[in-house]
């Protein structure tokens, strides 16, 4: 029995927990939340037993030195030796990386250098890795990396038309993103469907992206260079004409950092619809009547129909449909305004089960499998860690 | 039996037919090649002889007053007062045109204000329309707008997820350009084949673009605000994940003007294979082993199957494929490598059709006609001349 750490870090969180394996059990499970602010909140779950507290947490250090204590203190390890691994999910990997590693000092390097390509993410991925080498300096860390599972993803599809230098330069080109939940669900439903070789997977949360997988392997995902394309997200854009950006910037006199700001952080579902970022919220406002909430739903739902159709085309068929994260899991009314769509794959949903976010969701008619399945990233880390560190 | 002019300018160039209406018969056809510069080319084809020859021609102005000249001179037509219309293609007509108008002065300075969408062509349009009523102040000129014929497009489909205020304020939302094209092979397939319903339009010349058409009328089209968006083209990007502007805006130091040359003239075909950006010059250097020529022309192909797949999804199904323009008429090869993705659709094409570039190319157990049809963008605009013009 090992433990092995899952180290899942955002912008402004981290998620944990803390895996016996290779039983993929959960020992411990947390996460920090708001991170940077005077009302941080810290909880986690052990054995049954739930805490939670609000405190200032000022960096993602501080919130790993906390885990750390509370896992001593609490007795959920009795000392650091016990945990033998740690995986962290690092949010781009560049060209670099085609599959999880060892982390050394020349992998920090490169990780503190793709911060060029993911500024939000790839900087607090890298505080966490050091934070833990601080106090387990001889425990194998891995890395885990969203674009990963995507490295199968044919040039074809991940070539931008531009000047081919900035290709050279720059490395401008799709990676993909959300890997780690991509492959789980993929790996999960061919499983559950073994004949299922051409499979779709629909990422919806607050962030979303739609995956093309052919035997297992993805060959197109909606994401793009960074994780703003695709589709209408919470707050991104998704795709846009490019050309948008410059006629905005000109007649708003915007700079290049004003225009990311704008298109992260004011655009998606809350630029749509003025209201919210969360699905929820905005699914109420509209069955309250407002006209732009419904605008806002109807876009991204035709935005995943956009997205599906299109890997259909690059699967030429489909065998699977998979939905998958916080919307995906629990919108029963989602997924039936986006496979009312796909009748002419043959997808056709049984709206008892669908209701109930059942796991298989097709009716016995269906010529697609159509399943909902609750995302984990954090056992694939574990059951990379496990591989990769040869634990 | 009433004669008509077609204008259909670009930015260096000025095509026109005249023709006698009802009957669609063409009287005399030409167009005016690299406007601005020392060698323009005039060329015309009048009752089987064609003229053909290089002059310096500074601007659009002088181009129509040429015109105008030869007709008179050449006897083609005894005066001026025969045109009894004249239609002028209109690249952008904004959220004003659901349909050609009459031309009066609100109408010319609308033209004048959409330059601002599209500062390439609105602004030939307008001088070729001014340069028309000097000549011939009481002929009935007609605008028909290249945005028009997808002004059925829903909500749903043509809005972008930004803040809402920029859609207010600027009108920045998907139109949908080469209405005309796709209007008149949308209208000639639906003759051939009444049955089909759900069609999907590819025009793919130098500007290339795809039309999802439900019972007559667009409901989606690939490109966007401005005819940059949508697939890989001659030398224009086609989408791109939003966010790649502002980081190559930031590393390279590049203005919004910059980079909007950058995607409009250095990129596309252009930009991933650095050899040309005629799909002709590509095929051949692929043919002779280039690596980049043989990418450029599978993210070219990919591109268009994306959308087609995407818009099977919008429609829910496919009747009629169309394809139409240089490359959809032309190339068999292109057309070959498209369809080979589209099996699931029930599309299947006879190869010994295709390569004849016949009307119809698909085989008899394909579940989808497949139809190549020569694009006719003049006699849509003599059509509405007469219609608009109540001629």
């Amino acid at each position: 029995m090992t433990k092995i750490m899952a180290i899942n870090s955002g912008s402004s969180s981290l998620k944990f927990k803390l895996f016996e394996m290779p039983e993929e059990h959960v020992l411990v499970e947390g996460s920090f939340e708001r991170i940077g602010f005077k009302n941080a909140n810290f909880s986690y779950k052990h054995e049954g037993t739930k805490a939670s507290r609000e405190l200032e947490i000022l960096n993602h250090e501080q919130a790993v030195n906390l885990l750390l204590e509370v896992l001593i203190n609490e007795k959920m390890i009795a000392s650091f030796d016990e945990i033998e691994g740690v995986g962290h999910r690092i949010s781009h990997g560049g060209t670099y990386y085609a599959d999880a590693t060892l982390i050394d000092e020349v992998v920090e390097e490169r990780i503190g250098e793709l911060g060029m390509l993911s500024p939000l993410h790839n900087p607090v991925n890298l505080i966490g890795i050091r934070s833990f080498k601080k106090v387990l300096p001889n425990t194998k860390q891995v890395a885990i990396f969203d674009t990963s599972y995507h490295h199968t993803i044919p040039e074809k599809n991940y070539m931008y038309a531009l000047p081919y230098k900035y290709y050279e330069k720059y490395g401008i080109r799709r990676y993909g993103f959300h890997g780690p939940s991509h492959q789980y669900v993929a790996e999960e439903s061919a499983k559950l469907n073994p004949k299922g070789s051409k499979t779709i997977t629909c990422h919806i949360g607050s962030g979303a992206s739609v995956s093309a997988i052919l035997n297992g392997q993805s060959i197109n995902s909606s994401m793009g260079f960074t994780p703003l394309a695709g589709l209408v997200m919470g707050t991104r854009t998704g795709d846009l004409d490019p050309q948008i950006l410059p006629f905005i910037q000109e007649q708003e006199n915007l700079t290049p950092q004003e225009m990311k700001d704008v298109m992260n952080k004011e655009s998606g579902l809350l630029g749509l619809s003025g209201i919210s970022s969360d699905y929820r919220d905005i699914e109420k406002a509209a069955d309250e009547g407002d006209e732009r909430a419904q605008l806002a739903i109807d876009v991204f739902v035709h935005q995943v129909v956009h997205y599906i159709g299109a890997y259909a085309a690059d699967l030429n068929g489909l065998d699977t449909l998979v939905f998958t994260a916080g919307v995906g899991e629990h919108s029963s009314r989602v997924r039936t305004n986006i496979t009312d769509y796909l009748t002419y794959l043959g997808v056709e949903i049984d709206e008892e089960k669908n209701k109930k976010d059942e796991l298989f969701i097709e009716t016995g008619n269906s010529r697609v499998k159509v399943l909902v399945i609750p995302t984990d990233e954090e056992v694939i880390i574990a059951r990379d860690v496990m591989r990769i560190g040869k634990l």
